[in-house]
C-alpha cells in the first residue's frame, strides 16, 4: 500500500545502481556566468518531477527505457559561487564517472558545465569529435572579462581539440567575429540555422569517438521558451527528433553528452521541461543502444 | 442602448433554439480521472468567453456560422466525485439529443466523456467507424487500476466496435504494449505522429457513418500548451487545418464528433483556448455543411 | 563528492527510517470531489522540493527538525478517479501508522482525505476532539449529489463525533442553513472569520486527545492565493502563528493531523507552497514535541 | 438533465427580471484613458465567471442574495475609440435605470466611467454626496491633455457639486498640489491612507442622499494586486469589510454606486477577481437591504 | 567604472544622433481603439530592454547595425484619450522626419497608428504601394462605431491610395464581405494565410516607392502569443525571415515602415517581444542597407 | 513633439548631474551566490521602468523629490561570473561615490553587494553603525564553501565592526547557531520577526553616523514575493512605512544605504517591484532630507 517509490526521486526508470550502470546521469545545476535570463541550476529538478508524465517507450526509436541499465545518480554537489571550484567539482565528477568505464550523461546548468565534463572526456578520448547543437556560437575569446563562460565554451573546447574536430549546428546568433572564426576561417563546421547536414556529417565520423553537446536552445523559442537566451528561427521538435533516428541508425561511437539551458521557472506551462525530458529519453535511449551495439 | 446579449452565454452565433438546430453543441465538464495535470472541467467556459475574438466566416472552407442553425444548449450538470454517474449523465445527455435527430458536438472534459457520448451513437449507427486524433494511444486495457479512463477509452471504444472501426492519427506516445496492439496485431489503424494518410482512409469511409474524437494534445505543445500531458512533436494548426478541408470534401457521413483534453488555465496566453475555438468553428461549419449535403 | 541525497526525496530532514519515527507524513494526491479549481494533487510533491528552502530551525518554537523522529513516507498509491476506492486506500494507510502507533501527519489532496485518515484515528481514539481550521463551513448534508465531497466533511466527520466535539476557526463563507447548523444549533462551536477564541478552547481540552485538520484556506488569499476556493477576509501568516505557540504550551494530547486544500499551480511565485512548507515545519516539531512531552 | 442556465450569464442570483428589480447591475468595459497598465475592460466579464464560486449568504452581514431582487442586465454596448461618445452612452445608460426608479449598480471600467453614471445620478438628488474610496486622489485639473480622465474624475465630481459634498478614503497617492486641494483647501474631506474615520462620516450623513464610488485599489496590492497602479500601503480586505457593516446599520439613503478599476489578466491568481466579487455581494446585499429599509 | 550607458535608453546600437541618420526609429504607445486584449502601449519600452539580449549582427543578412546610421529618438508624446488629438500627434512627429528626409521606423501601439505615418509618408511619395503583412483583413469600413479603428485601418489607407496599390500577406480573418472585397473585387492583393508569393510581387514592384507595415499577429501564435488577438494557422518565424532576404535583395525603393500589435504582457516568457526585436534588427538593417544602395 | 525623455532612462526625477547631486543611486546586478531563485541582476533596470507609475511626492513624509538634488548613475559594469572580481569592482565604485562626498545609495542585486559598499562608508566613517532589515540572520560564518555569500555577509560586517554597532530587525529565519550568536551571545542586536523595537534603537542611536542595509523580503510574502527565497511571517507595507517618519524625525546621520533582493521575474504581477520603488522613493527623500538638516 505503501508506495514503494517514496524514498526515490530519480529520472523515470533510471533507478538502477551506479555499479550495473552503462549510461549514468547527473546534474550540474551552475549558472554563475549567465549573463541574461538565470535559472538553469533548476533544470535538473524540474526534469525529474516531470519526467513521470513521459511513457519509458519511444515509438520513434522502438526502445524502451526498461531494457537499459541508466543510473540517475542526482545532481553534483557544487561551491555556488566560485566557478573555478565550481568547474573543477564538475571534472572531478566526470572523471569518476569515465574512469569507471560509464557513460557520462550531464544535464546543466548553463553552458559553460560542458568545459569540464569534456575535459574528463578528452582525457581518455583525445582523438574524440565533438557534435554541437546550439543557437549561438559560443566561440568568443573572453566575455564579461572572463574566459571561462557560457559565451566562450567551445572557444575554450577548441582550444583543446583544435580545428576539423568541432561540428556546430543551428547556429543563428552571435558577433560576425565568431560567424567568421567558423565559415571563413574553417576552425569548426559551422550550419547556420538549420540541421540539414547532420547526417552527412554523421556519415563522416563512422567509427570515430563523438561526444555531443547540446544548449536546448537549438529548439525554436516556440516550443522552447524557457531558457536564458531564447533566439527565434530553431529547428521544431520533430525535425530534432530526426538527430536521435540518425544517431541510431550509425556507427559512431558515442562516449559521452550533455543537455544544457533549460531554465524552467521561465514557461509557465512547463512545455520546456516535458521537451527536455523526452530529449534526455530519446538520447540515453541512443546512448545505452549505441553501447549495447559496440560492446 | 442596453446589450441584448446581456443574458446569453453561448459560443458565438450558436444561440438558435434547440428546437430549430441541425447541430447542438454541449460542454462536459469531467476531468475526474486525469492522471496528470487536470483543469479540463474548465474548457467550454473559457472556451465561450474567448469565441467572440474570432470571425464567424471561415476563409479557409469559405464558410460563415451565421448560415448554419447550431445551438449551444451549456454545460450538462454533472455529479463531480462519481464517475460512474457522471458517465451516465453524459451518455443519457447524448442519448437525448440523438434521438431529436440532431448532431451532438460535446466540448469535454477529458477523453474519457468521449465514451458514453460515443455508446449513444453507437445505439443508433452501430455500423459506425471513429477517427481519433490524438498524441496517446489511450489503448490501454486498465490505469490507476480502473477500466474506464482517459488512458483506456479508445480501446473501451474498441471493445465496443471491434477491429478495422477505429483510425487513429497523430499518435506519439504509449506503452509498447499499445503500439503492438495497433501496429503490429492491426486491431486498429495508426499513423504514428503525424496525419498524413488522413485523406485516404476518409475517401476509403465514403458513404460511411463516421464518429469523431479529437484530443487537442495532437496539436504540437508550443501551439497547444494548455492540456493535461504536453506532448512534443505534434502537429501544427496549419497541417491540422488540412483535416477540415478533407472532411467538408469528402462523402462520408458525420454522425457526432468531440473536442477534449483542453485544460486553459495552464496557458496563460490564452492561445489554447482561442486554437480549440478555431477548431469548434472549423468542425461545426464542416458538421452543419455534411448535414445539409446529406439532407 | 556524489550528493548523497541524490536518491532521496522528502521532506527536509523527514528522513528517518520509519521504525525509528514518532511522526509519519505522508501525501494523498486526490482531488476527485474538488468542484472549483483543481490540482491539490501535486501538493506533496510540490511541497517536497519547495521545503529545501526554509531551515529547520523555529526561531518560533524555539524548536529542530533535526532533532525529532519524522518520516516521510511519501504519497500513498490511489486509485484516481474512483473515489470509494480512494477513501478506502487512505483509510487503510492511516490504519497502519495509527496502529504502528505512529503519529499519522497527512498533506492533502482535497479536504475530503481527512474523513478516512479521521476514521482511522477514532477507531483508536473514540474520545477525540477535533480542532478545525478552515474558511469554509462543509458542514453541508450533500454536494453535487455526493454525500462524501470537500463541501461535506465536516458533516461526516459530525455523523460520527456528535456535538460538542468539533471546533471550527477562520469559517467565513457557506450557506445560510450551515451557519444555523453551527452558530444557532450548536452542533459545533464557530469563530467565524478570526481564531482568536483558539487559546481558550484549547484550555479547555487540557488532556484530552486531539485531532487537527486545517484547510490551508483558512489564510487569506493574500498570502495563499494557491488553492482551489480562495475566500478574501482569512488570517494572516503571523495570526495563524500563534496557533503554534498555543499547541506547544498546552496540556492536550495530539494524536493526528493534516494539511490540505493547497493547488500550488494556482501561484506561479511559489509562496502559497512554501507558507504550507513552514506549516507543516511548524506543525510537526509542535507534534513531535508533544509526543515527547506526553511519553 | 440539461443545464437549465445554459443560456444565461449573469453575476450568481442576479437573474431577476429588469422590470421586477429594485438593484440594477451593469458592466461598463472602457478603459480608454488609463495611463498605465490596461485591462478593466475585461473586469465585468471575469467578474461574471467568478462570481460561481462564491456563496450567496454573507455571514458577515447576515443576509443573502437570494431573498433581494437584483438584476444584472449585463455590460453597455459603448462605441470604444472615442470617449466623449462613451461617456453619453454611460449617462443615457445609468439616466434609464435611475428614471425607472431602479438603484444603479456599475461595474467599471476605469475609474473615469464614474462621471457619466453620477452625473446621472445627480440630475435627480442635486443634494447628493459621495463617499470615495480610492488609493489615488483623482483631482488633477487636467492629465495627458485631457480633463476627462480616470485621473480628473473626482475633481470633475467636485466641479458639479463644489465643496463638502465629497469624502474620500485611503488615498495615498497624487501630486502634491491634490493633497494640498483636499487637506489644506478643504475642497473635499480626505483620510490619507487608512479608513478610521468612515462611521463618523456616516453618523453624520444621517438622512441624506449618498452616492458611492469605489476604485478597487484603495485595497492592497497584497490581495488586489490586479489593477492598474497598483500602490503599497493599501487597506487589507478584513478592515474594508468594517464598512460594509457600517453602511449596513447607518440611516444614509444610497442612491447608486460603482465599484472600478478591475484589471483582471494582471493576476493569474484570479484573487482580485474574486476580492471583487466578495465585495460586489456585500455592497449589493447593502444596498438592496437598504431601499428594504427606505421604502 | 561607472557604466557609460546608464543614462540612454535607446534599442541596442541605435544611439547616432538624429542629425546624422538615416533611419530614425521612434515609439506610438496608443492603444485606444483594441477592441480585444489591450497592451501595445508597453511594446516598444518592453522592446528596448529586450533588444540587450540579441547581437547586432545578422547572420541572415550579413550586415551589422553597427555599420549604419540608426537613431532611436524615444516615443512621441501623445494625448491618450484622444483618438482624433492622437492621431495628429503622430502624423506631425512622422511628417518632421519625413521632412527632415529621414527613413520614419515606427513601432506601435495598436494598427491605427499605421495610419497617420502613412499619410506622412503619402504626401512626400504619392505614388507609394503598401505592403502589408497581417493576420486580419483590417478592411472594414466601420467599426465599434469609428471609422478610425485598428479594424478599419487598411480601409482608410485605401481611401488614400485607391485600388492596385496594396498587398496583403498572411490573411487569416475578417468577415466575408472583407475577404470578398480583396479576393473578388480586387481591390487589394491579397495573399491569404501564407506569405508564398511575396517575392513575385516585389520583383513586379522594382524601382518603386514602397511602404512596409507588419502587424506582428501574422506570425503564429505559437511564437508570438502576446498580441491583442492572437489567430493560430500563421508564418513560422523562418518562413517570416525569407521576407526580409527578398527585400534586401529587391531594387524597391523603401521610404518607411511599422510593426505593430506586440503586447508584450500577454506572453510571460518574454519570446513574443524578443521576437519583434529581432524583426526590428533585420527589417532596420534592410532600410539600412536599402538607402545605402539608392544613395 | 518628439519626447525629451527619450534618451534618458532613471528612477522618475532622479537625473541631476552628478555633480550636484547630493544622493547617487546606482545598481549592482549581481546575484552570483545566490543559493535559490536568482534573478537580483533584473532589479534595478525593472525599478527604473515601473518607477513611473508612482508620483514624485510622498504624503507620508509630506516630501518631494522634485525638492532634491539625486542622481541615478545606472548601473555598475560588472564582471559577472567572478565573484571576487565583481565584489572590487562595486567596491571601486562606492568608494568613488563615497570620496567625492555624495551619498551612496545602492540597488542590488543579492545582498553580497552590502558587503564592499559598506567597507567604502566604513574607510571613510569607521564609527558607523548599521541598521539591518531582513528576514535572514545572514550570520553563517561561511555557505556552500564560500566565506563570502548572501548567506554570511552581516557575519562579515561583523567581522569588521564587531560587537554593539549591528541592529537586526524582523529576522525570522536562521540556524539555531546563528540565533544564538545574536539573542544570547548578543554579538548583535536582534528583533525577531518585527520592528516595534526600531524607533528606540535609533533614539539611542542620536547624532551617530548609521548605514542602512535593507534586504527587501523582510516584507510579508503576500506584498513582496518577488525575491529568493521568501518567508511567511514578514511586516506589511503599512507596518514598515513607519520606519521612514522614524528616520525623519531622528537625529541620527545617514552615511549610506542599499536595498537588496527583489527578483521581478518571480512576482508576474510587478507589485513586488513597485513595492521596492516606493521604497526607494521614501528612502531616498529621507536621505536627502537627512543630509539637508545635518548640512
Amino acid at each position: 500500500m505503501i508506495n514503494k517509490f517514496a524514498h526515490i526521486s530519480t529520472f523515470m526508470s533510471m533507478d538502477i545502481p551506479y555499479e550495473d550502470a552503462d549510461v549514468v546521469v547527473f546534474g550540474t545545476g551552475f549558472d554563475g556566468t549567465t549573463s541574461n535570463r538565470p535559472g538553469t541550476r533548476f533544470a535538473s529538478g524540474a526534469m525529474r518531477s516531470e519526467s513521470y508524465g513521459l511513457e519509458t517507450y519511444s515509438p520513434v526509436l522502438k526502445l524502451d527505457l526498461e531494457d537499459y541499465k541508466i543510473c540517475d545518480i542526482g545532481d553534483l554537489e557544487l561551491s555556488i559561487g566560485d566557478t573555478d571550484r565550481v568547474l573543477n567539482e564538475i571534472y572531478e565528477g566526470s572523471k569518476k564517472i569515465v574512469q569507471d568505464n560509464k557513460f557520462p550523461f550531464m544535464i546543466g546548468g548553463e553552458h559553460l558545465v560542458t568545459l569540464p565534463a569534456f575535459k574528463a572526456i578528452y582525457e581518455k578520448y583525445n582523438d574524440v569529435y565533438v557534435l554541437h547543437f546550439d543557437a549561438h556560437t559560443d566561440l568568443r575569446e573572453e566575455y564579461n572579462n572572463n574566459k571561462n563562460s557560457h559565451a566562450t565554451v567551445i572557444r575554450r573546447v577548441w582550444d583543446i581539440l583544435g580545428d576539423n574536430r568541432i561540428f556546430q549546428f543551428g547556429i543563428r546568433s552571435g558577433t560576425k567575429h565568431e560567424f567568421e572564426f567558423a565559415l571563413e576561417e574553417n576552425h569548426t563546421y559551422m550550419e547556420v540555422s538549420t540541421i540539414n547536414t547532420f547526417k552527412d556529417i554523421v556519415d563522416n565520423l563512422d567509427g570515430k569517438n563523438v561526444y555531443l553537446t547540446i544548449d536546448l536552445d537549438i529548439l525554436d523559442p516556440s516550443i522552447f521558451p524557457g531558457t536564458g537566451t531564447p533566439e527565434p528561427g530553431g529547428v521544431t521538435y520533430r525535425e530534432f527528433e530526426q538527430i536521435f533516428k540518425i544517431l541510431k541508425n550509425s556507427n559512431i561511437k558515442l562516449v559521452g553528452c550533455d543537455i544544457v539551458e533549460l531554465s524552467p521557472d521561465y514557461d509557465n506551462t512547463n512545455v520546456s521541461t516535458v521537451t527536455a525530458c523526452k530529449i534526455l529519453r530519446e538520447l540515453s535511449l541512443v546512448a545505452a543502444n549505441n553501447i549495447e551495439k559496440n560492446a
